[in-house]
């Protein structure tokens, strides 16, 4: 018989953590209550977020998106930053037979490249920039109807792109993340990536 | 050649989302400074924690868990409350010989029972409460000295007992959570558990 303290945890592979790097293309920021996000040489964030933008808060009013809670009730803020890649926005294009979708016209606050499967980074990942600032992602973002709308109206307004918009992008649409480190991100600069222990609960 | 809207994702394998259900054994905070904790009939929590409680706060100051940080900086705090799984104790007790160890001498804040491998309970997890209070897993806990220190302080001294608390307890320590929705938890309820879409990312 096995000696048990050689066998403590249950018998769950662990996937150890990994290091990556990858590359800032560029950051923006919301135009006042506009859905997409416009471009900026430096995105300047505090614990809460981006100051003044209205994902910015420790909390956020709960939405669609977490239907098991009461609408519009505060719950912690997983959401203060969109992150999507360059290589996931040429699948989405590529999925709708077009040329290209931006990463503003989807509201991104940060779109990198050089990260393989962007969307799929578990949370828990760690993003370092140069500056010190640090982003922890909290999981992966939902496609939605008003995004497609958007890439709709900037391609004026091709018929069905909106509703054809969520399936397109399932997957591939980013992830949510929020500031564990206060600092600015640049567009053109290159960052780390910790990426945590991962595994299956099976339950 | 397949249509590639049909397939827009990375070819990963998704674990869809789970629905479990378990039970609190107990509630308890902390006693002044102490690690232990002492047991209550009822946990009143807010978005920031257990009001007065040193583990509160949306922010915390970094510590040896998160090498990455500056000592002492302010980071998002996961860690508000930490929960444990009897069940897991138990192993932890057999690994080390001795009859049980308490989840108070751990500073637990709450003990369950009836979820198989509480410990890997992913990231996002969420427990929900007949309060309407909810919690958010954001990961497994880690054991330390000092912990091992309290268990040996319980058991009078046994000679080591500290040193060997690491080993017998990795990955059985359960986990930390923050609140997601303020609320009240009592010993002897009932709780629902949702558990995340889980994947591992290879990249």
């Amino acid at each position: 018989m096995p000696d048990p303290s050689s066998n403590p945890a249950p018998d769950i592979a662990v996937t150890p953590v990994m290091k990556r790097s990858g590359h800032v293309v560029m950051v923006a920021a919301a135009v006042e209550n506009a859905v997409g996000t416009g471009r900026l040489a430096e995105l300047v964030l505090t614990h809460e977020g981006i100051p003044g933008d209205r994902h910015a808060g420790f909390l956020r009013p709960a939405d669609v998106r977490v239907p098991w809670f009461e609408r519009h009730a505060p719950i912690q803020n997983e959401r203060q930053l969109s992150i999507v890649s360059m290589e996931d926005l040429a699948v989405i294009a590529g999925n709708l037979g077009i040329e290209r979708v931006e990463p503003e016209w989807l509201g991104a606050n940060i779109a990198v490249e050089g990260v393989p499967d962007f969307s799929f980074l578990p949370r828990g990942t760690r993003l370092f920039f140069p500056s010190g600032a640090v982003l922890a992602v909290m999981g992966q973002n939902d496609p939605c109807r008003i995004a497609g709308a958007e890439v709709e109206r900037h391609l004026g307004g091709q018929g069905g792109l909106a509703l054809r918009f969520a399936a397109a992008a399932k997957r591939l649409r980013g992830v949510v993340a929020i500031v564990d480190r206060p600092g600015s991100i640049r567009g053109g600069e290159g960052f780390k990536l910790r990426i945590p222990e991962q595994w299956i609960w099976q339950g």
